[in-house]
């Protein structure tokens, strides 16, 4: 395999590894997102005519690395990163502490972790056009040395715009529902529902999408499949939505609004975020990775309200009360 | 008493509770953080042709409530708050155990408590002008009903520049050793360099100032005395640096170190603040008063560094390695 022809960068696991272990769910899943993170990376740079992401790899002193795509003041992308991160090592107690409160029976000995994921935010500069966020991740626990293993997917999609399209909105859970079939959708959307709240303002950061972790039925193989399914249907979910509205007009008062949304982003992520929280406490993190999802320009005004009536006033009155935005 | 003439609003407790328990320490401080707010708000308001504080009293269902003045969008002050609130319930468990864990002995039953404070973040819009941040604040626990009560103060001042002059670091921080006398700065200038650091990124959020937390030494009444000093050093801190470099001129790559350093300040609020989390996590907590501490507008930079040699490397020097400002 050519890997500068399949992937933007060389791998974080070694040819000859993920070769003799081609079967392996951790090898598979690593090569999975590389290829994502590609083909990602080069539908968005379309919209771009000189700006590409730059990539970064970087390896962990603790075990693995990654690899970050971030691109930054283009034309339509104000800021957006693409990241794959492959990591091992000891479970820091404070995850296991996580996972037990999730419901995973663990041992009390030394746990070791594979992690490997993708993760992507992306702002567009337009306020017409919403903000999207994914993850895709499997996870491995093993207890001591070769003892127990236990593995499982965990992910999602979701939206945030600054201004309601009806149609953007149900184009995007369509497609999602397309990919998981009815009843997936059902579950994780309300999970997604759940669980991106701005829990102090009572508002949710977006119109959601889907969320799940713990997957690990009907078989480990079968999840794979769905995760691919999933993490295969970002391009046609968001990039319509980027085309569609990437050259509307908007006056300034519109960009603001959307600085102000960025604000509420910024919150959710710093302070509710499992993800955002996990990474930045575990040492020897790379911030600069996980913090990509911030923002270029974000804002905060005291006691903000939008005026009755106004397409601010509407985009909120779905933040706190979200809709099912296809018919069942 | 004409509060009108004393104070910015009504106070939270009523005129005749605050006359009949005048030497209650709690009236005692909630008097003294009324006049200190009116005098700061006033002392800003100077420099401001036509822009006032916004005065918001507010009551909390559960008991006490708050005054929030904000000013917004001024020529100087960019955002400004200086909050006031006077609060009592029942002691939430996780701040219960908060408090355990820096060594109080409290009792496992119910806990009933009462604070107020003062905070004050003030975010200028000349990049030469620093941000400041106070809060002084009285707490009392009492076990069950009437039971053993326990009080103490805490505080602090603090300052965040954007480019480094260090005749305003020293005078700064003389003003606080003024106030604290030379054994007590030391003390609160180590614990306000530990505690204000943004500790993913390996930096202090700004040039430090004074921190402490569980002063009830010698007594009560001194402690008192010595927060009265240290809040009163606020304005001539603060103002005389305001005084002298609001009017300088800046260069737009001069505001956008600016917003950068602002999302540092959302980072370290968001992630690490112990008062915006235990405000923000309270059950009818007042967001808006608790975020105001936030900058009307910050940014957030892939992997941005300052460069080698020029004004902006020499301040991210300092927030590395906290200096002594002053002379022993």
């Amino acid at each position: 395999m050519d890997y500068l022809s399949e992937f933007l960068a060389v791998p974080l696991t070694s040819a000859a590894v993920l070769e003799a272990e081609a079967g392996d769910m951790k090898r598979r899943m690593e090569v999975f997102i590389m290829k994502i993170q590609k083909q990602f990376c080069h539908a968005l740079e379309e919209f771009e005519s000189e700006k590409k992401f730059v990539v970064d790899r970087w390896e962990r002193p603790e075990g693995g690395g990654g690899i970050s795509c971030v691109l930054q003041n283009g034309e339509v992308i104000e800021k957006g990163g693409v990241n794959i991160s492959v990591v091992h090592g000891v479970l820091p107690k404070e995850a296991a502490a996580q996972m037990r409160s999730r419901g995973k029976v663990l041992g009390t000995g030394q746990l070791n972790f594979f992690a490997c994921g993708i993760s992507s935010v992306i702002h567009p500069r337009n306020p017409h056009v919403p903000t999207i966020h994914f993850n895709y991740r499997y996870f491995e626990v093993v207890e001591g040395n070769g003892g127990a293993k236990q593995a499982w997917f965990g992910g999602g999609t979701d939206l945030t715009p600054y201004y309601l399209d009806e149609n953007d909105c149900r184009h995007f859970h369509q497609s999602l529902r397309d990919a998981t079939g009815p009843e997936a959708y059902t579950k994780y959307k309300k999970w997604c529902d759940d669980y991106f709240v701005v829990t102090h303002r009572g508002e949710r950061r977006g119109v959601g999408g889907i969320f799940f972790d713990d997957l690990e039925e009907p078989s480990l193989d079968e999840a794979f499949g769905f995760v691919q399914r999933c993490a295969n249907a970002v391009i046609p979910s968001y990039v319509p939505l980027v085309e569609k509205n990437k050259d509307r007009l908007y006056e300034p008062a519109q960009r603001e609004w959307q600085l102000l949304r960025r604000g509420r982003y910024v919150e959710f992520n710093l302070l509710y975020d499992r993800g955002t929280k996990f990474g930045l406490f575990t040492p020897g993190a790379r911030f600069e990775s996980i913090l990509m999802s911030l923002p270029l320009y974000a804002k905060w005004e005291y006691c903000h309200q939008p005026e009755e009536g106004s397409a601010e006033a509407e985009l909120m009155a779905i933040l706190r009360t979200p809709r099912e935005w296809l018919i069942v």
